[in-house]
């Protein structure tokens, strides 16, 4: 399965590499937060799910075998790669840090050390996998921040680049704090909370707004959010106060927010609905948030799409997967790249998290005091222990109380000084 | 299939139209382009495909179905309206710009006309799969545009809001003029020319360049690219040149391209290498682009990752999907928001293309010496005819000679002021 879902690249230097009989020597890869997004000073990891879901069931089909056969790539590619193919699992070690877990700048999220064949091919899906969740989830964290204690709940899937690419952004929201989504799929899938009442479709499609409230307490009861800004944010409200309990609240979807949101609060107070809440959406991120927040708007909850679902003001993360050791028989051999403003740092790696700052070390040395947080999560082509719900991810997700350095160990130094 | 993939409120409103007997009423939705994406003036509209696919497949298992019944929404919804879930297909009719059409703002991308429950039921859907197509198609026609001539190949999977994005990305960049992508999935589901070599592992795999470059000749022939900025761009090239043919070119991914493919160019040349060709990538973009043209640097091609599978600069569309008219027995209600900033253009309309400008017209207008873009794509449930190919599509893109104005009919402006 998936095994054409990578850039032919991967698959070109398989046949090569089989080729030129380097099939039996194991090669290690780093994936690495080469650097932060931009306007970030940390990342939320998360996407691990998918990329244990794919390397676990990582195979090639005899119909994508023969496309490739037939591409003029694989012209001179040896007959017995395409039996390779047929029979390819991966076979491998996987370790990374647990999803929810902050990382900075220059850290590794992930070592994949197998046949180097098998740690070839799945690099462009396990770059895009985590890379993707990561962003949202750490979008999610910024925005939740700036909302102070307010809920944030994700409306994004219409705009996420894809609508599935919705719902795994959708996971990444919850991971990263939000209340939930309005992402059906991922409530069913992932078990996260999803929220969603109607839309202005469903004001117009009755002959009047009150008959269209009126239908929906009916339908809902305590969960009724009311959109009130289809025809006259105000006037919405009024009629929403006619309508009395049973009501969640009301929904403003455009206008002035801190503005209308205190006028709002008037009409429904003056109704007697004090316990009503107050939700806006459309147009929003964390810097938004924040200004309103700042004015003392009475809103009681945030709908965050496009901005969240994409990242918009960094839609993708400096992420690199590279070839850091080699091992042919008893030797092992380091690679490092020094392409200029690319380099990379050669050797397996571990990274130690103490009280004040991270270390990078070599996978053989041990620390004291400190968490190793690249974590066994495949060992042999087989998952060591169920991963964590989305659920556990998220209550694991700390803030960060200030920017952390990162050392390297006295020994990856000396390594790296020797490539 | 797909039942869940969307927003929970178009369910809660499924149920609520079903309670309130408002599920054999017809209503007639429009996909809109709100406004222009930012930094575009126009869009290349893509992704109809999988809106047909979506369409013609739409179901829910019992599972789902389940799922649903279960969240406290659904607590008052009717029993009929799971039997409903159950049986559910979508029976209506779609009309919609081809894909490869250029649209401006304000434009209709598609109408659904069904009845009511299952026109709302796709929104979420609709809008993610058309306008991320859409904004990949657009990003490469101008990012092929600013290449003038030379070849743009999509490399960007890896920064892909999902890998599976990724594929669809792929298709669309194509459609938008790239010659063709690094995804081997894109090249097996939609016939698009696949391209891709190596990358720097296999060069570190090896433990020389000169090696590695022999081995991937070897495998390559004519299509050998060699990547020659591992270690040093110069050396690499004059590795490249020693070893002569078979080749196609090299590939730079780092440094000053303008003055590194100069370089290059000269130790090719020297090498007696003349016909082999010269490609860069790396954060490129079409104002990057534009810029190394403008040296004159000798590139042949570019290879664009990040910023083309993201459209980083503008990573979503205002498009928006909004009830324009309602039927019930023989009586025909108009529908339009009034939001501020918001607000929407009842009735179900057609746009006529003239040489000179756009007709925003009523559907039941006719137009002389105009193209009727909002085409029959299914009717009564069904596909009308077969969808053309990538290939065909893309053939079909004509870069827009000038901005085009967007007149409304007469017939339409009158309705809007009854609404």
């Amino acid at each position: 399965m998936n095994g054409l879902l990578t850039d032919l690249y991967e698959l070109t230097m398989a046949a090569g590499y089989f080729a030129a009989g380097k099939e039996q020597e194991t090669g290690t890869f780093e994936f690495t937060l080469r650097r932060l997004p931009r306007n970030r000073e940390f990342v939320v990891v998360a996407g691990l799910h998918r990329a244990v879901e794919y390397l676990l069931n990582l195979s090639f089909e005899a119909s994508e075998i023969e496309y490739l056969r037939g591409l003029p790539n694989f012209r001179n590619a040896p007959e017995g790669f395409w039996k390779y193919l047929a029979d390819f699992r991966f076979t491998g070690d996987v370790f990374a840090v647990p999803e929810g877990t902050i990382l900075y700048g220059g850290e590794p999220v992930m070592n994949v050390r197998a046949p180097l064949i098998e740690a070839q091919i799945p690099e462009t899906y396990l770059l895009s996998a985590i890379s993707f969740e990561t962003i949202i989830a750490t979008k999610a964290a910024r925005i939740v921040h700036e909302a102070q204690g307010r809920e944030v709940v994700e409306f994004g899937t219409r705009r996420a680049h894809s609508p599935e690419a919705g719902v795994l952004g959708a996971r990444a929201a919850y991971i990263g704090g939000c209340a939930g989504t309005s992402n059906a799929l991922a409530g069913y899938k992932y078990g996260i909370p999803v929220m969603g009442t109607a839309a202005h479709s469903w004001i117009m499609a009755f002959e009047t707004e009150s008959q269209a409230f009126a239908e929906l307490q009916k339908l809902l009861g305590d969960n009724t959010v009311q959109l009130i800004d289809t025809y006259d944010s105000a006037a919405g409200a009024r009629a929403v106060g006619r309508l009395g309990k049973p009501l969640w609240g009301v929904r403003l979807d455009s206008g002035d927010f801190s503005r209308l949101s205190r006028q709002v609060r008037r009409i429904l107070d003056d109704a007697g609905l004090q316990d009503a809440k107050i939700m806006v959406s459309g147009d929003l991120d964390e810097v938004r948030i924040a200004e309103i927040v700042e004015t003392g708007a009475p809103i009681d909850a945030f709908g965050v799409g496009t901005e969240l679902a994409t990242s918009a003001d960094a839609p993708s993360m400096g992420s690199i997967y590279k070839l850091v050791e080699i091992e042919r028989a008893e030797s092992v051999r380091y690679t490092a790249k020094h392409s200029p403003d690319k380099s990379t740092i050669p050797g397996a790696k571990q990274l130690f998290r103490y009280p004040d700052y991270d270390l990078l070390a070599l996978q053989s040395e041990c620390a004291d005091g400190a968490e190793a947080l690249l974590k066994p999560v495949i060992i042999g082509g087989n998952l060591l222990e169920p991963l964590p719900s989305a659920r556990q991810i998220r209550d694991r997700v700390h803030w960060p109380t200030k920017p952390r350095r990162l050392e390297h160990s006295k020994a990856l130094e000396s390594l790296v000084a020797r490539v």
